[in-house]
């Protein structure tokens, strides 16, 4: 018989109709009660088994983590908590789980620090806070593509491997087929690529953008959503060497059409997984509550997780130009009392993280998008200003989490790019093709890039990005 | 003023509400009409110009590619294959494209070979046969995710960059940040991977099934959609080094369901591209007939490419076991006349392509599933059947195709894997974490991959998969 889900069986009504269910054992007291788990849902079914009628040795195996099936009928549960549960008439245990052994794994009934939980990342699904992470990043991916198509957007897959290094240099990773314990070297010394599999040096993409706009000048509205990748020795609590990025590429759309964008964009999938998630961010919600209670009164958060998310829904993300942004940072207290850790002097200068989050949680206490950067500090591609020393780019700042989203206009006019790239170094017979966009039918566009892992960070409340995907790759780490 | 996309324009009524499109021209004949195209659609829209209201200047740079922005009027079409056409007040140049250049790219109307648009394949999404495959591809992908999130399953991105290889030995391409020029040594002369990123020798994936399980067995229904990449020396219309891959993996499913979940996600997603891409498809299928105009009638397609996704969509996947398609190839014609270029002797033999091609377009004249092969020409994870030979292994044969699904149910038992593993050199501690997976409330659970681009390829009867994916990278090539 086919089994139904969990999810289903809790939506359903009472009925003398038999049902199979099949799951893992979440816990089992009085050798009565199963709570059942297929990952379905954050929900388990309750299995009353009468256990007079059945073997002992199956009872014995009934075990937390044991996979088993049950079959039965669904009817009220007099227990608190549920709406039905399962009057077991037969149980079959599957798989077993042996209890010592569970003991050695973070499936044992008790707290495991989330440390711990990284350790054994191919366990880690099988608890009720990682399944609820699972479930959001998967419902948020979906929200991604649904809200694209539906505005015309057509998805499109760009290369991973790229023969092009113009945006990433020093932080890429190669990629070879070459022995590298006699790696081919030509007569001057350098390694001869003509005998790597490509015939060429190799690098993993550091990000879609260019090949995005070589489409968005043919199909209109493209978007990207795939891995991107950075060898950058940084082991923090925001940064992973493989992470998945979400690119569109408007044709036509100028900078305040993008910021529309990323916002419309933005509040529809908070929205999206508002509405299909609400079990799980409930779960995320209590489970930020009781981890914020070890922390001092200060660093808790100012609001519960689904009211932040209805916070950035009910709200304009704020507009502010990058020289207003320097102007409110110069004057601010941090500022003045030297509490920054770079004080921010004059024009020009990079905003570090610190300033984000001063102007996003202190001053405007709302989502920020900056934009119209000094030229200096930014990408070669992006819209230079009339004034000559800005360029058309934007970030979107969030709460704790900073940078969400960067994003630009891009230089449309061949001969600015051109004396661009030149002065900055890019040669022009690795981007000739990127030259041509502007070459043949050139036209204002705009795109921005959104760190996937960011946004299920914000959505899910968690503190530390290796704990939003399943399999994180950090420096020192590419287990599994 | 906010264009309007060509897409919807095509839709409405005439009207005198002043409107805005903006695209690239594709023609522009008796200085009055041009034919523009903006991607949103395959579909041009005629824009009718009273050459004597605008300046010479601006109908002098109206050429083939250039960008352009219109303003004016829906009315009703005069001329024949449009409904309504736009009624111009004004015309800007956006940006030009100079007849010289255009003359020396694909953008030149003219007829141009598949292998010249792929050297300009930046420049080919303008075209009419990419912009209508692209915009497939995109449907086709939405349509995935979609069949998938409404049927339960859970999104999980596995990771690209993997520290076991013990699915792709010698095939795999390797992920590094060492200096290739002066590789450290260990004293054994050994490659030192502890002074690279990750500490560990790495690579790209060839399959994200083995995570896939390990999310199975807590979610219980998961997908993965994803690159994988072969560094395989193969130089065919059917292979790419980097590609894109759908593994869906579920829990308490065997090899029946599997091959129902393999049937009704492939209906499933043909059947969307026949309901969305209407347009694109007719064109495809026209573009098809042609090209076969100039091959002899023996290897022409006996369906339209449209009767041909239906006819997949009326009919049952033919489902044979290994040992039944040996016993019909044995005694086939092909291999009785010696026409096969390996014959089919024996049992234990691998199917090749020809064999393959013979059951599906000959044979059966329908989409076939093989079931239960050889345990020996199988992956070690595949479910040893009692009869000790043959494993629970399908593959699903499309006309014109070959394999486009290739899957199994997986063997559950520890004993059996882990003697396996062992028999087939695999390191037990480099997959401890996949025996894991038998240890801890086991369970018989199937799973499959399609390979994303062969869909693509079927869907809009193109003959080289270089021609369905934005960028291809193979051997000698990874431009762009």
């Amino acid at each position: 018989m086919k089994a139904t889900s969990i999810a289903q069986l809790l939506q359903q009504e009472p009925s003398l109709v038999e049902i199979t269910a099949r799951g893992w054992v979440r816990a089992f007291r009085s050798n009565r009660f199963i709570a059942l788990n297929d990952g379905s849902t954050l929900h388990n079914i309750q299995c009353v088994v009468d256990f007079e009628n059945f073997e002992e040795e199956t009872l014995k195996n009934i075990t937390v983590g044991a996979a088993i099936e049950v079959k039965g009928t669904l009817v009220e549960s007099q227990g608190k908590g549920q709406r039905v549960e399962i009057q077991v008439s037969e149980v079959e245990v599957l798989g077993t789980a042996d209890p010592e052994d569970v003991k050695l794994t973070i499936l044992s009934p008790k707290r495991h620090s989330l440390e711990k939980l990284r350790e054994q990342a191919h366990l880690r699904v099988r608890t009720n806070t990682f399944g609820a992470i699972m479930r959001v990043r998967s419902k948020l991916s979906f929200a991604i593509h649904e809200y694209f198509q539906k505005n015309g957007f057509y998805y499109m897959h760009t290369p991973i491997i790229t023969g092009s290094d113009a945006e990433g240099a020093g932080e890429m990773f190669k990629v070879t087929n070459l022995d590298l314990k006699k790696t081919p070297l030509n007569e001057d010394g350098a390694i001869n690529y003509k005998e790597d599999f490509f015939e060429k040096e190799t690098n993993l993409t550091v990000s879609g953008q260019l090949e995005a706009e070589t489409y968005a000048m043919g199909l209109g509205k493209v978007y990207t959503f795939g891995p991107t990748f950075r060898a950058e020795n940084s082991n923090t609590s925001r940064h992973l060497a493989e992470f998945w990025m979400i690119e569109p590429e408007v044709a036509f759309n100028d900078l305040a059409d993008n910021m529309d964008l990323a916002e419309d964009f933005i509040k529809y999938v908070v929205n999206y997984a508002l509405e299909n998630c609400a079990d799980d961010l409930e779960f995320l919600e209590n489970r930020l509550l009781q981890e914020e209670k070890s922390k001092p009164q200060a660093e808790r958060s100012e609001m519960a997780l689904r009211d932040k998310l209805k916070f950035v829904l009910e709200n304009n993300f704020k507009r502010v130009s990058y020289t207003e942004a320097i102007e409110i940072l110069k004057n601010s207290k941090p500022n003045k009392k030297k509490k920054f850790k770079y004080l921010i002097e004059e024009w020009g200068a990079d905003l570090q993280s610190e300033h984000e989050r001063f102007l996003v949680e202190k001053h405007f206490k709302s989502p920020v998008i900056l934009f119209d950067y000094p030229a200096k500090i930014k990408a070669f591609y992006m819209r230079l200003n009339d004034d000559g020393k800005t360029v058309r780019a934007m970030d979107v700042l969030f709460p704790g989490i900073g940078e969400i989203v960067g994003g630009s206009q891009r230089e449309e006019r061949y001969d600015v790019l051109k004396e661009k790239m030149e002065t900055m170094g890019i040669p022009e017979e690795e981007l000739y093709w990127y030259l041509d966009l502007r070459k043949f039918g050139t036209c204002v566009h705009s795109g921005f890039g959104l760190g996937f892992e960011r946004l299920v960070l914000f959505v899910t409340g968690m503190g530390n990005i290796r704990d939003v995907i399943p399999y994180p790759r950090t420096p020192g780490n590419a287990s599994f």
